[in-house]
């Protein structure tokens, strides 16, 4: 994360310095840090949820604003030494080599004071992305809304996938259909776009996939969903 | 389908002629269509699945290629007295108001002659969309894979949706984190991307989850899914 927000900043004709306890090329130390730590706008701690308080421990206390990148960590992490707190989280899956543009990001911003809450929106606009305010509260339930909206259904693609190359079909057949979904989204709500034997009461072709299905745990998740697509939709009735 | 296919096809520069028992404007009855059939390349039967056998055992008898639309009736349901049977199912959601360029799906063809197979590559070629070669087994796990890939995670998207509704966020936030993770498939296996608290055995982050859902459905299929993508995982070690 630091490696890809450092470049994809600088590149946004932002001044960088990037700080390491173990400095590589193009990296300072901590020492360094120190000394020249009062003349920042803003640092951005991209460490593991886990070392966000004690990294922020470690940092000289000063009136620069603080913020860590993390989806997982409440803002309560950063140690209340630091006057001006805040969270900058940048929601994407991202590596250090990712060749995604930061115009493509959404931000989600937090932060102790309004005034720095709009530093950071400025500094999002500025980059040409999208910024939303989503408070730690928020934050926790939008962790869970990405596991569920992309992790689970990463893990379903991979058993369709799957499905498809045990019967020696190429995966591309379906990207059309899955891609053509994803995008309704943006006008849709997904329950109104909800089609499959399921939401039809199609009892013959729903046993007819529990057939096909070899493994145990398959058939538990295709039963479960199928009767959560039902209780959805007659709850909507 | 009907409706949608005769219209693009007939935008593509296909001679078409559309045929109903109720003839709506611009379509012919039956009757017409029995006098008119013997002049025909091709019959495309747009009809539920269940309504195939009983259509294409009225239709008169002719060497007229007959195919069906349907992703979830084998080839065997159109009567066999017609000697040139076929399949050509557009893997896609359609309606009849639908947008979508014929260029943008894909076709599952099957035929009971490799020459008609070949007239059929040959059609979908020229209309300049995609073909595969997909018989009526290999077709009844592609029907599957789609409820998975597709009816499933459209269904989890309505759950992390209804998650950040929840609290107020908007759900375009999550949206350039679902393309992304979907673009990715083009080149990258799902097992390959998959991240999140339980692949890396996250259980304090997964608890924390669970105590955040209401319903005890959402927690089964939080905690079933996450126990699926430990057991692939597991499997791939």
């Amino acid at each position: 994360m630091g490696s890809y927000l450092s470049r994809e900043l600088r590149k946004a004709g932002l001044e960088i310095g990037r700080y390491n306890r173990s400095p590589k090329d193009g990296w300072k130390s901590l020492e360094e840090l120190r000394s020249q730590v009062v003349s920042f706008d803003l640092i951005l701690l991209c460490v593991s949820d886990k070392a966000i308080q004690a990294v922020s421990e470690l940092l000289p206390t000063t009136d620069v604003l603080l913020a860590h990148v993390a989806g997982a960590a409440p803002l309560g992490f950063l140690n209340e030494n630091h006057n001006r707190r805040a969270v900058f989280y940048p929601l994407m899956s991202i590596t250090a080599d990712s060749q995604l543009s930061l115009t493509q990001i959404p931000f989600c911003l937090e932060a102790t004071s309004e005034p720095d809450l709009e530093i950071l929106e400025n500094l999002v606009h500025e980059i040409g992305a999208k910024s939303y305010r989503i408070n730690s509260e928020q934050r926790k339930y939008l962790h869970l809304a990405a596991v569920i909206g992309q992790n689970f259904t990463n893990h379903l693609y991979h058993k369709a996938f799957d499905i498809l190359s045990g019967q020696n079909i190429d995966s591309s057949v379906l990207m059309p259909l899955l891609e053509k979904s994803l995008t309704k989204l943006h006008r849709h709500k997904p329950a109104d776009l909800q089609t499959g034997p399921a939401l039809r009461q199609d009892n013959e072709s729903m046993q007819k996939h529990l057939d096909l299905l070899d493994r145990s745990i398959d058939k538990d998740i295709y039963s479960l969903l199928s009767k959560s697509i039902q209780q959805t939709h007659d709850e909507k009735l």
